[in-house]
This record gives C-alpha cells, structure tokens and sequence, in this order.
C-alpha cells in the first residue's frame, strides 16, 4: 500500500536501468487532488545534491503535485551538470503529468560524485508515468532500495483518512537527517502550513534520531503529501500523531535493515537536565565505535558508555551516573553496579539505559553495532 | 632506550600478573635528579579514571619524581575503593624509593570498571623497584603495552642534553588525548613552566590530532619529567622543539599500530578560514565510518569527503572544494575532478588533502581505517 494507501495518489515503480544489476530503480508518486498541498525536510549537511535544492525550491509554495525517485546515484556533487539533469528530470515529468515544472519534486539516492544516466532515466520515467495506478505502491518502495534487503512501508488509518508513507534507506543512517528518502502520503485536506509543522516536529523525534553510523547524507529527503480526496480535515494534533507514527514506524525499519547490522540498539537517556542534553548524550553513546563493537559481541562493556558519556558537554557528575544494559544496571554511580554476567544480549535488540541522575529529561537515540560485514559492505560500495 | 636515555633516571619493566597471559604489566621510571621538575597533560574525558585524578594534583607544584604506570586495568570508574587503590600504589612506591607520596605519579590503561588485582600489583612494584636500572627504557616501554603489537619509543639528541620517551596505545585513539601512556623524560635543567608550556605546545599538534577510532579514553596521560642531570639548560624554543619532535614520532608510531587499521591515514585541511576550521574538518573527515571503510577497500570514494565537509561549521562554499587522494584532485570545485582511477591506494598510507578554499590556514591529522579486524578485537576486548 505505502503511498497509495491514501485515496488520491497513483504511483509506479520500474527498472529503468540505472542500476547496472537491472533491479528497479525509478519510482514516480503523483497526487491526483483535488489539493496539492505539500512539506518538506532535507537533509542538514552543506553539501546538498542536487534534487535537494530543486525539491527545496519546488516546496517554497507549500505545493507538489508528484515525485520522482530514483535509485542507483544520488547526483551529489556533480556540478552544474548534475543541476541541470535535475531539472530535466522534473521538466520530463511535467510534460508526461501535465502539470506545471514546479510542481515536481525530484529525489535520487545512490553513489556521490557520479552524473546519472539521464538517457535511461528519461525513457525509465515515461515507462513509470504510463504505469502509474492506486495499486503500485509497494512497486514504488521497492525501486528506491539501494542497499536496503527489505522495502519499508507504513500506514496510519484515521477516521476517513489515512496517511501511508514508503522510505528507503540502510547505510549513512545519522542525524539531520538519516540517508534517506521517503514519501509520505495523506488524503486529509489539510493546508501546507499544518503538514510542514506536523512533519517537522514527527522527523526531529523519528528520522533525526536515528544514527546507524554516524554519517550524514547529501541526499535526505522526506516529502508529505496531502491530495484532500477523503475531503476529511482531521484535528491537527491527531494528524501529527499519525504522520508521527509513521514516521517512528518507517525510522524503526530502517535500523531494523542497516548495513552489515546484527542489532538495534535503543539507547535511552534519562534523568537530563535538558532535552537538548539527553540527545547529544544518546548521539555520542550511539556514535562510540568501540561500544558498538562490544555490543556486537554482546559484551555489556558499560566502561565505553561513561567514557562516551564523558566526552559531551551535558550537564552530569561522573560520581553519579547510571547505566543498564537489557534492564540490569551494571554501573551505578559511576562505578561497579549489578553483576555484568546477568546481561542477556543474545536478542536482536539491546537496551541501553543512560541515567545522569541530572534532571526530568529524556530522549530516544536508535542505532546500530558495528560488525565485520558493514565494513566489507561499505569497503567495496563504489568499486 | 626510551625513558632511560636521557641521564639521571632509572626505569623497570616486570610482569606483575595483573594481566592475565603472563607478559609485561608494571613499569617503573625513576628521576633520580638532582632536579624533579614535571609537567603533565591528561585526558580532556570528564570520566576520569583515579590515577589520572591523582597524578593531577601530584602534578600540580610541578615536581614529581617517579612513575608507576600499569597495563592490565584503567582503574576508571571504581569508586572510591579504586580510588584508594591508586593511593596505595603511590605510598608503596615512595616507601619503596625514599621519596615522599606526593612525588609519586600513577597511570593506568586497560579495562574500564575493574578493580586492580592490588596483591599482585604491589609485590611486583617491589619487584620492579629491586631491578631499576639505566638500561630498562626498553622493559618499561614493554610493559605498558596493551593491545599494541610493538612498544613506542623516540629519542632526540640535542647539544649536550637529550630528551627521551614511551608511549602506548593502539585503540580509543581521539583527540584530547589518544587513549594512551606517555612518559617523556630529559636530563636538560628546565623549570616546570618551561616543561609545561613545551609539553602542552608539542601535544596540541601531536597526539592531540590523532584520532584512529574517534573514542576518548579516561585514562590518557603524557608525563614529562627533566631530571638536570645534563646541566645544561637549552633555549626555550629548541627545547620545545625536541618535545613536539618525540611526541609527533611517538603519535605516528600509535597511529601505525592502532587496533585492526591496515592503512595509516594522513588528512591534511587547507586553505581554511582558521585552523580551529581545519581541525574540525580533518576531525570530522577522520571519524566518517563509510570513509574509513572505503579507504580499507582501496576506493578513492571523496563524496564521502565532501559529504563529511559538509556536517562541520567551517567556513566553506560546496561549490569550491577541492579534494586529492594521493595527490589526485579527484574532486575540483565541488564537483568531479581528475580520473580516479589514477589514485593508488595500495600502500599503507594514504594522504587526503582537503582544500577549503576559503583561507590559509591548515592542521594535520592522523586516522586509521575501518576494518573487520577491528570489529573483532573490540568485540571481544573484556570478554
């Protein structure tokens, strides 16, 4: 279902043979109305591939009619060139949709530094406009995967609305946002206005949480969607749950998926003084290398985490700080706590608890271990 | 030679049998004088462990004339029964010397959260207190290895007075320091101002920008004490000099034998705003997981470059960067540049420069790779 789980929305997903391997690599989401309302969120890195400064742009107005997706190169860091292949991409949809050029969002995800085969594409992405029907969805998921084994999808069904979304992505997973894209569709009729803010408050908790490896992409993007064809306008705080269910939904897939991964880590930090404090602590623990070597080894190493902890600028006392790990809290007040030999980590799922015995506040970082198989992944990506 | 080249001290190096396989594990350095003065520089990690807690204060007059340092337990986060373990330590060794406690430096590396299997510690310092000799710079240096495969050592010679040194340390290498021991010795006539200023300088630049796996240790220490047994008293600057010539020998010789790496990394920022700008960025280049494995791969892969450059504050425009690998500009202007093909990436170094274009100043660091090795002997380091 994913994108066209919501009335309104026709999709199609296609090999259009910019992945050499010929898997699907092309994805087109088109809302049919009647309303085009639209929102957006892009990655934080400087450098910004290409489609992310089009798709910005195209967004300023608060409306998008369709997008196209492709896997199999992000056209990163590929000069003026890389530019214009952008807009040629969007200018090729607009003509096949019949909808105006700023209509179009474009999205790529792939190898940086490296131009797109535009001939491919373009014959690729007239093959998707002619495919496109409410039941391709899931096609559309599936021909955004890049290293991904799983395609994710979610849906959230309201009372006569729904929202529904697809994302991808499996490596370069950190905050600001995760390397990603995903789509997200509803038919409430809502007005850009409440899909940006209900969007951006559901991604700083969800995607911007997520950090399988500390690295940040080029390419991010989440797009919401609004056709209004259930003609339901549902309140704004329900919608924002439910765009924020599916977004912590499609986050949780994604670390579920990440390269070489053999465990999701929840780190959870209580007790902090501030918000802003428990998230730079749960990024740091969910960034230290070595800690996520141990949990590999399902080794409850609680030393890497209060020498993690102890590189931030949270406000803590060393002498006073707290760590479980699956619940048992091996280190209590800084020191010696509960017997390490009573920590299960045979789970796909490890806990990890942080308390700076500082404060009320808390946050959520996920992340993953770091095993042999992500760096054979990650050593021969491009070559 | 190490810690005993230069005159006026004495060393040992013994296997206490606080690790369990049996090999070296207690060095002990002597300044038998006729000068004590000292200076230290110590982990910037707000988890410190006992002993780095008690050498700061021993420190804090300027004098101190022995070390014991052991491998085999950090002695981090113990509480206060660890605590007093450091000070029990420090007491036997100036019982053991003649000297009085405060005079007594201590430092530890291994397992964070253990207590020091104390009966086995002091009996071999009375041990290695028994076998100090002018020709043990090496023992010494042999004993506090951890999981490095060769001992550090460095000598510079200077006219008429020497300065000498140790170190150890071949994981949880990160700015501020490396997780690391360090005693630096000279027989040149300093005040501990001097030796402070020279120490802090040839740091900053040395093993504070080494960062081979991005984790900070509790423990890092570099000590140096100046004995004036070589009455002779050398310009501030030559002397300084000496300093940051041992420690940058000793800093490289750490990043050659960090855990797992089979590439030695050489990250120079250029053309930057500031050099706080270009330590960022080499920083944050230095720590990029995908990076790091694909430079294991032998995959001159500078989107990872850039898309690092990219999460850093410095000062920058993405459209002007430039990047060589192995003196290649595969990237120019942001964009593509030379052939990457042309890039050999067979040896054990490998040099990325990383043009900013936005200035004149510049920082070195030194990185290692990512490697399976590396995932293996960090997931099973305490079990």
């Amino acid at each position: 279902m994913s994108v066209t789980a919501a009335k309104g929305f026709t999709a199609a997903g296609v090999a259009a043979g910019i992945k050499q391997n010929g898997n699907p690599d092309l994805a087109l989401v088109v809302n049919n109305g009647p309303r085009s309302a639209a929102a957006g969120v892009f990655t934080s890195n400087r450098v910004q591939a290409a489609p992310v400064q089009w798709s910005r742009e195209a967004l300023a107005d608060g409306h998008v009619s369709a997008v196209v997706l492709n896997s199999g190169g992000a056209n990163a860091c590929t000069g003026p060139e890389g530019h214009q292949d952008t807009i040629t991409t969007a200018q090729r949809a607009a003509e096949l949709l019949g909808r105006g050029v700023e209509e179009i969002a474009v999205a790529s995800t792939g190898l940086i530094g490296v131009r797109l085969p535009m001939d491919k594409l373009l014959t690729g992405l007239e093959t998707a406009a002619g495919q496109l029907s409410e039941h391709s969805g899931e096609k559309a998921a599936i021909a955004i995967k890049t290293t991904d084994t799983v395609h994710k999808t979610s849906v959230y069904q309201g009372d006569g609305w729904t929202v529904g979304g697809m994302a991808k992505g499996a490596g370069m997973l950190a905050p600001g946002l995760a390397t990603m894209l995903a789509v997200i569709t509803t038919d409430a009729d809502l007005p850009s206005a409440v899909l940006g803010k209900a969007l951006r408050d559901a991604t700083r908790t969800t995607f911007d949480r997520v950090d399988s490896d500390g690295c940040m992409s080029t390419n991010d993007t989440v797009l919401l969607l609004a056709s209004g064809a259930a003609e339901a306008a549902p309140a704004e705080e329900e919608f924002a749950e439910a765009v924020r269910a599916v977004c912590a939904d499609l986050a949780r897939q994604l670390i579920g998926d990440a390269e070489g991964a053999s465990k999701d880590i929840r780190i959870e930090v209580t007790g902090a003084d501030s918000e802003t404090d428990a998230v730079e602590v749960g990024r740091t623990i969910a960034r230290n290398n070595l800690l996520k070597c141990a949990i590999h080894g399902e080794d409850p190493n609680w030393g890497r985490v209060l020498s993690a902890i102890g590189t931030t600028s949270a406000v803590f006392d060393p002498d006073r700080l707290n760590v479980a790990i699956n619940d048992v809290w091996v280190c209590k007040g800084g020191s010696v706590g509960e017997d390490r030999s009573l920590v299960d980590m045979s789970g796909r799922e490890v806990r990890i608890t942080a308390d700076l015995a500082a404060g009320t506040e808390s946050a959520v970082i996920w992340a993953n271990d770091l095993t042999a198989q992500y760096v054979h992944e990650n050593s021969e990506y491009s070559s």
